[in-house]
């Protein structure tokens, strides 16, 4: 392939990056969600992009929009290709749906050669990575993988709709969503492209990145209770402020995680009533823990419940913690590991790839509980994401694309190997 | 009047703060806000009350809703008693409704006198004094007292909707608010009975108390900006975490106020993008701060301000900080303050009633601007308000229509003294 032709490939990608983000639910801005107006037609421009690079597309049972091209013979097991079309609120465009067209790209290119492939090809467009509307994170992979949990029925949204009822609405059935659970027999393997969402690759100046393991996460909703009092009328012996226990809370989880060398994010704080001049009688918060090795992360998270909640009883507060979301740390396959690194060694001529951790949360993580993963990173500028500023270069795209597709070949070959063996 | 014609008025009084609480945005809570359906009904049904005693009743350009019972000949200068109908989110039944019903008894006892009284009585249900939609505070006093800000128009409610949008939804014209401001020379004063909203009658074993001054309230909407970026990918060196940022300004808000003797509370925070996995790009928050002396109070805010720079940019944020309301303290008239101390006493049998300043915020600060005010307090429960178990006692609300009477007839007195003088 000319130099040419793949810029003019990331072109494409890049365009259809910008097409999806024209699909949100407020303009001006990138908010994509679980089961919304904008997921159903994220899916359709999606599908559109993998019937014409000669796929069969179908919605799954969860949601996800998938596409296929059969292999040498029908009914092959297929390698996988993907990354989530969703996004967090207020959202950059590359975060997901990047890996999405450069797998649409990487199918297109590989279309004419799929009669002598040894596995059929096809590429998912993941309906909720972010957990944005319903709080549980990798609910589309979730779905592919059979680990669906079924607790998450009743998760409302911001506005109280059921994730049952989200489900009736988009028009799926709850009843049927084991139908969207894979055979691990009709697998393959998955393969993720993705952005950093971090300053490595950058600080290096390297085009990609090959992922190493996927740090564990933890997520919570924590509560402080104390009692809504007039913000005028009562003296500061009466008050029990949520607020204020709330706000020691979020100090502390900074303090104990840069303490136990993990990552800890309170992302979200609503106050209860939350008018002027009455003193918070509630705080809701979030918090986000993450690391590389499942053990920092517990015991950053014992040490941070045992600090708030001290503090809450010095204050006559109550504090409750609800976990959300638990997610060991993921470690890539070895064999499809070296396919990625393979692909980033042929394309960008680097004798050793950087090999990385990602701190942040992906597909692979849930699709790891039915076939083998792996995933290569894509630079992004100054590691920022989840925010409108992500971006990502042109010539770094097309190195993508092609580093995935060589990564799809060595995955070919190897596979060949071992069903001939 | 008998000791049981006195506890049936209260109850009717009672019955009718809960006929208010059920005129609510939402089922289960009291949320009754300016300009919406909730405020119209309520208009409705305490014009109905009005009507009742024999008073004509109108809509003022602001909202308020109003009614009237002339003196001995018509059209003579008005003595107002009332208070606000609005509430705050998830209010109690009492802060504000009370004083309307406990007017309206006074009014409907006082109807076979009129013809013999120096002044027309009227009352007032104002129609926002908690400024919980549009942040403004005391919208319906000001509006009566001719202080209006027209910087008002085009702020904004939870959704987005503008004052001016507002006004025209609830029928009334923002080009004729002019016609809510009362001619001071149409006026005698004004008089208001509320709930304490604090603890010290209840402590002293009193149902009644006579206020001092209003305190002086300033409100300020505060921001911290910082960077949102993902909550895996990025180490703490490169985080500017807006909600770090605002939590230590809580804590620093706390401390000086207390050190300086002042009262300040946040009681509200947005934080955004909001999302579990999304370091905090910005955080917007509010601060209400008051003190019976301006002085002690502005002292405060200046340090609150100086402090929270300095955190701010000590970590890459940067603070805003828009004042949102700024009252001064009001002192009673001294005139009016006396009939409502002889009221007290002649109801109770107090020789020296307890004499309070208000840290909380009344309509009779507003009105100051165009009459004489005085008011009174009743009693409630542990101090609690501006929440549900807001709660007062049937024979505390007894006494106050008594003494609440009792000075709208020394206030006759001294006027005609004053008049004939």
């Amino acid at each position: 392939m000319s130099v040419d032709d793949a810029l003019a490939g990331a072109r494409t990608a890049l365009e259809r990056c910008d097409a999806l983000a024209t699909l949100s639910a407020r303009a001006g801005r990138i908010d994509r969600f679980y089961l919304t107006p904008e997921h159903a037609a994220a899916n359709t421009l999606a599908a559109s992009w993998m019937h014409e690079a000669g796929m069969s597309t179908w919605t799954d049972a969860v949601g996800n929009v998938c596409g296929r091209l059969e292999g040498a013979t029908n009914g092959l097991p297929a390698l996988l290709l993907g990354s989530h079309l969703d996004t967090v609120p207020d959202a950059g465009r590359y975060d997901g749906p990047l890996g999405v067209v450069v797998a649409v790209a990487v199918a297109e290119r590989l279309r004419d050669r799929m009669p002598s492939m040894p596995f059929a090809l096809e590429v998912v467009g993941f309906s909720d990575e972010e957990g944005t509307r319903f709080g549980a994170a990798l609910m589309g992979s979730r779905g592919l993988a059979g680990t669906w949990d079924h607790a998450w029925w009743d998760q409302v949204d911001d506005v109280g709709v059921t994730l049952r009822e989200a489900f009736a609405a988009f028009g799926l059935r709850p009843e049927a969503v084991g139908d969207a659970a894979r055979d691990p027999g009709s697998l393959v393997g998955y393969l993720e492209s993705h952005i950093e969402q971090g300053p490595h690759l950058e600080a290096a100046d390297l085009p990609l990145g090959v992922v190493r393991a996927i740090a564990g996460a933890r997520r919570f909703s924590l509560r402080v209770v104390g009692e809504a009092r007039h913000a005028g009328g009562t003296p500061y012996a009466r008050r029990r402020d949520a607020l204020i226990g709330a706000s020691r809370a979020v100090i502390d989880v900074e303090r104990i995680a840069r303490a136990e060398g993990v990552v800890a994010t309170v992302g979200s704080m609503q106050v209860h009533p939350g008018a002027v001049n009455v003193v918070p009688g509630r705080a809701d918060f979030t918090l986000d823990l993450r690391s590389e090795h499942d053990t920092d992360r517990d015991r950053a998270w014992s040490l941070i419940a045992d600090a708030i909640s001290t503090h809450c009883s010095e204050r006559g507060l109550t504090f409750e913690a609800t976990e959300t979301h638990h997610a060991p740390a993921v470690a890539m396959d070895p064999v499809l590991r070296r396919a990625i690194d393979a692909g980033v060694r042929a394309t960008t001529g680097e004798q050793e790839p950087m090999v990385l951790a990602s701190l942040a949360g992906h597909d692979a993580m849930a699709v790891a509980a039915v076939t083998p993963v792996a995933m290569q990173f894509v630079r992004c500028h100054d590691g920022i994401s989840h925010h409108p500023d992500e971006s990502v270069r042109g010539d770094d795209v097309a190195l993508a694309i092609d580093a995935f597709e060589a990564a799809v070949l060595t995955v070919a070959s190897a596979y060949e190997n071992v069903v001939e063996a």
